[in-house]
C-alpha cells in the first residue's frame, strides 16, 4: 500500500544493478499516465544535484503538474556537472518512453554517493522493466528501491474522511534542518492543487522533516514530492493539511529511529528565546554540537554543554535566566545546578527517546527539534564510502 | 623555561586534589609582585564562566595591568551562578594573600567540567603552597597544572633580538574558531603595553588559535593572557608582533596534534570566495561537518561532501566554478570529478597532516583553518564525563 494507497497511483521497484544486491530503482506514476497536481520541496544546498535541477525546472514549466517520478538509489548523480544533467534527462526520457507519456511530465530523483557518473547502462534498461511491473500493489517494492544506508523501508498511511494519503521515504544520514539526504514521495486522491497544495506541503515539511537533525549536514539531493490525483474530490482543507502533517511526522520519526548509528533520539525544546528564529538557532547549535551529542550517547545529563552550545549560538542569552530539564525534571536553574531526583533523571536518560527542555527565560520564542546521539555507529557508517 | 623564560616572571604548579593524581593548579606571577602590562582575549560564549567575568573586569578596572594569574584545572567553575563568582573571588584572594599583593591585580582561570562547584577546601590551601614554590624554573610544573584531557604539556619559546617570549597552553577538545576550552599564558620581557599590546595579541589569536576547529564547540572559559614585564625595554614592534604570532602558532599546532581522538590534522584552505568572511564561513561549515570529518578519519578523498558543506554554508556558491584539491592534486573541477593520480592522492591521505584546497572560483576571498578528523577516539573521550 503506502505510496499506492491513494486512488490513481501505481508503483514498482527493482534491482537494476547500481547496488550489488538490493533494490536500487523505483517508479511512481499515475494510473492513467496523465499529469496531476504535484507540489515539491527541494534541497536548499547550493551544490544542487542535476536531478533536482531537472525536477524543479519541469515542475515550474509544467504549471505544477507531473505524471511520474523515476528514482534511483546508490548514486546521487551529484557533483557530476553537465554530463550529470544529460544523464538525468536521459533517465526521465527512458521512463517517458516506457510509459508512453511526455518526458516533460516525468520527474527524477537520485540518492547515494556523490561525484560518480550514473551507470546509465544499468539505469536505462531498468525503465521498461519498472514500467512493466507497475501496479496498485507495487508500493512496498518501490519503498525498497529508494533506500541507501537505511536498514528498512519507511512507509506511512493516513486516511481522511474522504481521502487517503500515503507515502514512502528514505534517509538516515546527512540530515539537518532544511532537509537532508532524504527523499519522500507522498500521494493522495484528494483534489487539491496549485498554491494550496504547495503551501500545505511546505508547512508540513517545515514542521516535520526540517526539525530532524541527524548530523547537521545538508545534502545535494533532498526532495519531497506530493502528487494529488483528485479522484475523490475536494477535502476539507484543514483536515487535509493535518493529514499531510501527520504523514510527514510519521515518516520523520521513522527516519529518526533509523538514523545512522543512532541509539538515542532526543526531543529537544528550546523555550523562552527572544524569538522563534533565535530558538531555532539555539536548538540547531545544541543538536549539532558533538560534545552534546556524545553526552546523549553516554546517557549523561551534562546540561552545562547544552547551555554552552546555546551561549555560542549567536542569540540572546543570559546564564542567570537559563534552565535545563531532562524528562521534565529541572536539573539546572539560573545557569547553576539545582538539587533534583538524580535516579529519575538517570532512568530517563536510559530510554531510547530522551526529552530535554532548554528554557532561556528571555521571551516567548520556542522551537522543537529532534536530535540524534553521536556514537561509534555513526562513524563506522561514514568513515569509508566505497 | 617556557612561561618563565622571559625576565621578570616566576611560576609553580602543584597537585591540589581536584584531580585524583595529576597536577591541577598553577600560579604565574611577576618576580617582584608588581603589576605589569597585561592583555587578554576571552571566550565569546555568552554562557561565560565566573573566572572569565572576574578576570575581564579586573583587567578593565586595573587599566590593563596584572601581577599574577592563579589557575586550576579539573573544574571550570562554569554553570555555577553567583556562588561561582564568589569562589573565583576567594581563589584570587587566596593567591593575593599568599603573595602579599593586592587582590585587584590577580586574575583567575579555571578549566574542566561544567556545572559543579569548585572544591574550595582543596583550592584555597593550595595558594600558599604554590606561592612558596614560585621560581624561575617553575614553568614546566605550571604547564602541567593547567591540563585537562591533554596528553602532554604544551610550551613554546621565541627569542627576539632584544626580548624573549615564552608561553604555555592547554586545550584539545571543545575547540572551534573563537577559541575553545583552551587557556594560554604568554609572558615577555619586552616593554609593550596598552592598546599596542592588546592589538598585537588580538591579531595573533585571530590568526592562530581562532583558526583551529576541533569540534565546533565554543567553551565557557577560553582565555589567552599576555603579560609584559618591560625589563628589556622597547622592542621593534613588527618583530615583536611576528614573535607573538609565531609563539601562538606553535602552541596552536601543539593543541591540534593533541586534539581528542585526533588521527588526522587537516590544513584546509578555502579560496576564491566572494569575500574573506564568506571564505571563513565556508571553511567553518566544512571543518565542522561530521560527514567530512569522518571521511578524513578514513583517509577518503570524498570531495563531494566538502562541496556539499560549502554549498550549505549560506555563502555564494556555483558548482560549475568550484574545484577541490588534495595535497595539491586537483580531483574535482567545475563541480565534477577530473582524472588524476589516484595513488598520489591516496598516499597523501595516509599522512597525519592532510592539505586540502576548496576553490570556489568566485572572488578573492580566502580563509585557512585547521580541521581535525572524527573517529572513535573523540567519542570515547566525550561520552562519559565523570
Amino acid at each position: 500500500m503506502s505510496v499506492t494507497a491513494a486512488e490513481g497511483f501505481v508503483a514498482a521497484g527493482c534491482h537494476a544493478g547500481i547496488k550489488r544486491k538490493r533494490h536500487d530503482m523505483a517508479l511512481l506514476a499515475t494510473e492513467d499516465g496523465r499529469p496531476v497536481a504535484t507540489a515539491a520541496v527541494f534541497t536548499q544546498n547550493r551544490f544542487t544535484a542535476p536531478p533536482v535541477l531537472l525536477s524543479r525546472a519541469r515542475l515550474a514549466d509544467g504549471g505544477g503538474r507531473a505524471a511520474a517520478v523515476i528514482v534511483n538509489s546508490g548514486n546521487a548523480n551529484a557533483g557530476t556537472g553537465k554530463p550529470g544533467l544529460r544523464d538525468a534527462e536521459a533517465m526521465a526520457g527512458a521512463a517517458a518512453g516506457a510509459l508512453g507519456i511526455d518526458a516533460a511530465h516525468v520527474l527524477v530523483c537520485s540518492t547515494g554517493i556523490i561525484g560518480t557518473p550514473l551507470p546509465m547502462d544499468r539505469i536505462l534498461p531498468a525503465a521498461p522493466k519498472l514500467a512493466g511491473r507497475l501496479s496498485r500493489d507495487g508500493g512496498a517494492d518501490a519503498a525498497k528501491g529508494i533506500l541507501t544506508t537505511d536498514t528498512h523501508p519507511k512507509e506511512a498511511l493516513v486516511r481522511g474522511s474522504n481521502f487517503t494519503l500515503g507515502g514512502m521515504a528514505k534517509g538516515c544520514g546527512m540530515i539537518a534542518p532544511n532537509m537532508a539526504t532524504m527523499l519522500a514521495f507522498l500521494t493522495t486522491d484528494a483534489d487539491v492543487e496549485g498554491d494550496q497544495l504547495r503551501n500545505i506541503l511546505k508547512e508540513a515539511v517545515d514542521r516535520t522533516f526540517n526539525t530532524l537533525n541527524v548530523d547537521g549536514a545538508t545534502s545535494t539531493n533532498d526532495t519531497v514530492i506530493l502528487m494529488a490525483s483528485g479522484r475523490r474530490g475536494k477535502p476539507d482543507l484543514a483536515e487535509f493539511a493535518d493529514a499531510v502533517h501527520a504523514l510527514c511526522e510519521d515518516l520523520t520519526l521513522q527516519m529518526a529511529r533509523d538514523a545512522e548509528g543512532m541509539t538515542k533520539m532526543v526531543a529537544l525544546a528550546v523555550t523562552g528565546a527572544a524569538s522563534d528564529a533565535e530558538a531555532r538557532a539555539a536548538a540547531r547549535n545544541i543538536a549539532e554540537n558533538n560534545l552534546v551529542k556524545c553526552s546523549w550517547h553516554g546517557g549523561d545529563p551534562y546540561w552545562g554543554r547544552l547551555l554552552a552550545a546555546a551561549g555560542s549560538a549567536g542569540v540572546a542569552f543570559d546564564a542567570d535566566k537559563a534552565s535545563v530539564s531532562y524528562g521534565g525534571i529541572l536539573v539546572a536553574e539560573a545557569g547553576a545546578p539545582v538539587a533534583h531526583d538524580e535516579a529519575a533523571v538517570a532512568a530517563h536518560m536510559k530510554q531510547e527517546r530522551i526529552e530535554i527542555e532548554v528554557a532561556l527565560g528571555l521571551g516567548t520564542g520556542t522551537a522543537r527539534t529532534i536530535g540524534i546521539d553521536l556514537g561509534p555507529g555513526y562513524i563506522k557508517e561514514n568513515v569509508k564510502t566505497s
